[in-house]
């Protein structure tokens, strides 16, 4: 059945299929007396209800289903390329201590922090990890999300690696969200490896070629800081990755000012995330490799880190993204409506910059910037429909979910009183 | 119809009916096995499914309809004491314009700030004010509200502050969230008044008494703050008030140190609020005075304020709350929820300080502690069933709605499947 979205307040979206970065950051169109014609899961044809010539469109291609935007804000399905989706074992107990003073390396010796998730993950079935994830996607969902990059990364072996992945590629097959999978084996060293060279060898030449056998993974993603992977170990990974056809990410700069950024120019990532430590040397090369800046606000949010320095990736026209990198420990929350509260408020992103950096340019930061992250003719029609009446509403109002409808490739998936 | 509650995973609640301060703030009664009986839209017992004399208790008074908990926690309804809910005219354009560095003085230039939302609201009609907190009532509801205060404050003169509490008077019969009025016609000097004092003399002679007349409200509010309402025009508005039966409140020491605190003691005020540059000698009179301290992260979150040094209301024992302070300039948020969490990051409360702070004292600073506030025998059954284990996991989670049911007065009135 074909659909035509009417009565649509404002229609907000970037437009093309090339991140934003620079003076051109923000650029959205804003189109009023639009209508959206959906054929086969894309966007057939956006009109203007006022052109007769449009009307005779509607006329000629009936019969349509009909879906009312009720005079409301309509932009594309938001995109978070950031997450870590797939695992088992919530950390709420870790709240408490934490307000008590504890520190994360106390937590950590009180059998708390990763690795606590990393023993309830692997003791987890597929099918559990599978049930998990399906929880959180039905909240990103209708809190707006119809794209999500997840990483594996709580395996942290062979076997957990790849069933962490196989989840996702069931995911993709059992529910509306689309899921882009990275492989992050060096997420961490597990504890059983007081060899970190032996844990890296099996990431390099076990794990990697496994994934790729499998094809269960379009990136490889590695936490580059301080006690975890040092710059040459993680360019070890992700070269290796990339002779496997795995297109490299890094958790770059979160923690300590490393160099992360500039790997990421070096190794020729697709995006490089957190960020809050990058130096302007680093910055000046993504802006020369065209590579995305993930910034994670949630994360500052909840850490109480500072924020990363988002003028800076402005002024020297790095592209940004936003993500909310959804995980137990250092961000658990699935929206992105908050994400966007926070980057207007703390990285002072103006409603245009934002609504970019989740749509568009998040689309890029997971490849995917051809077929989602805008409303235009030939991609996908994954749209939201809005309980807000501008685009300036949605950044501004926070706290509840201001999502009224979400169509996903096409299909109404998710709304309030549907 | 009676109902009874069951399959509790943990029932979390503070017990009795007087604020808790000092090494008691946080004191949670955790139950499992729990089971409520509700009568009359009344707690009629609380019981343990374990027991055999409790199981008879159950089938001597059948018949009953059974709510389901799932095995979920429990908690009473949560409490917003300070909001204010009654206006017409969001202010989502001055969030760009904050963005690109004007000051909220540079706002009220150009048209925008309280004055924008006064202007809307007078011209709104009682009709199109119900209908705006509707909506309100709605998603506050949805994410746990059940009983709020709402402050009249945006009509600024004496038909619309009317209009303002009446409005009140008509959704607490529309709709289920119970809200308590507050006459606040000293929240801003409306433009009209070159003379200060002349306006004074219209709250003081002409709105308190109408105010008392019509029964429109039970509490005062001034605004006590530096270019606002001073100390002895606070505290002449209170005494007003006082001698027509309206209990004081006070937003006191936000912005600056007033002595705003000290005035709340002075004339016994029931409540302070914001309070984040109340001085140590302040904070000692509510200490001695039983007043509450109402704190509001939600606004030092959106304006980038300083947070209200929670640590010290505790130590000198004054009694917290928390509220949204659900407003369209400085809190665009609707939901306790985030409150909560801010209340953990940002003043380290633990979550049982939490709790208490969004039941018991929140229902004590609207003098309903013997009514509303805890699940106990003979209180109304105000409930929330969470979509949550524990009560550590919804002050951890952040960004979405954790409630899966709310009844309010023994009803079920809002659900996730309802
Ligand atoms: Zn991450
Ligand atoms: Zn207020």
């Amino acid at each position: 059945m074909n659909i035509i979205l009417r009565n649509i307040g404002v229609l907000a979206t970037p437009l093309g299929s090339k991140a934003k970065g620079g003076p051109k950051q923000g650029e959205i169109s804003f189109v009023k007396n639009a209508f959206v014609a959906i054929k086969d899961g894309k966007v057939a044809y956006i009109g203007d209800e006022t052109k007769k010539s449009d009307k005779d469109f509607l006329r000629e291609n009936f019969p349509y289903k009909e879906i009312d935007a009720n005079g409301k804000l309509v932009t594309p399905g938001l995109v978070d390329p950031h997450t870590h989706l797939i695992f088992a074992g919530w950390r709420q107990k870790e709240l408490s201590l934490k307000i008590k003073g504890y520190k994360y390396l106390d937590i950590l010796k009180m059998g708390g922090g990763i690795l606590y998730t990393v023993e309830k993950t692997r003791n987890a079935s597929l099918q559990e990890l599978v049930e998990n994830a399906k929880k959180s996607l039905k909240i990103m969902l209708s809190y707006g999300t119809t794209t999500c990059e997840a990483k594996s990364g709580y395996g942290l072996n062979v076997e957990d690696e790849l069933k962490s992945l196989r989840a996702i590629q069931i995911l993709n097959e059992s529910q509306p969200v689309e899921i882009v999978p990275t492989f992050m084996g060096a997420h961490a060293v597990p504890n059983e490896y007081k060899d970190k060279r032996e844990y890296i060898r099996i990431v390099k030449e076990v794990m990697i070629p496994k994934v790729k056998k499998e094809n269960l993974a379009e990136f490889c993603d590695v936490f580059c800081e301080e006690g975890v992977f040092d710059l040459k170990e993680s360019e070890e990974i992700l070269e290796q990755g990339k002779k496997y056809g795995l297109i490299p990410k890094i958790h770059a700069d979160e923690i300590t000012s490393m160099g992360g950024a500039k790997l990421a120019a070096k190794v020729g990532a697709v995006s490089a995330e957190h960020l809050i430590h990058a130096d302007d040397e680093g910055i000046e090369e993504l802006a020369k490799k065209g590579v995305i800046a993930v910034l994670l606000p949630g994360t500052s949010f909840y850490l109480g880190e500072n924020f990363a320095k988002a003028e800076i990736f402005k002024e020297k026209n790095v592209p940004i993204a936003l993500a909310t990198d959804f995980n137990p420990g250092s961000s658990p929350n699935e929206s992105l409506q908050i994400v966007m509260n926070l980057a207007c408020l703390k990285y002072k992103l103006t409603p245009e910059e934002v609504l970019t950096a989740v749509t568009l340019n998040a689309a890029a930061a997971i490849n995917r910037a051809s077929k989602i992250g805008t409303i235009e003719e030939g991609k996908n029609a994954d749209i939201i429909i809005w309980e807000a009446e501008d685009l300036d509403f949605i950044c501004y109002h926070y706290g509840t979910n201001l999502v009224n409808k979400v169509i996903k490739k096409g299909e109404l998936v998710w709304g309030v009183n549907v």
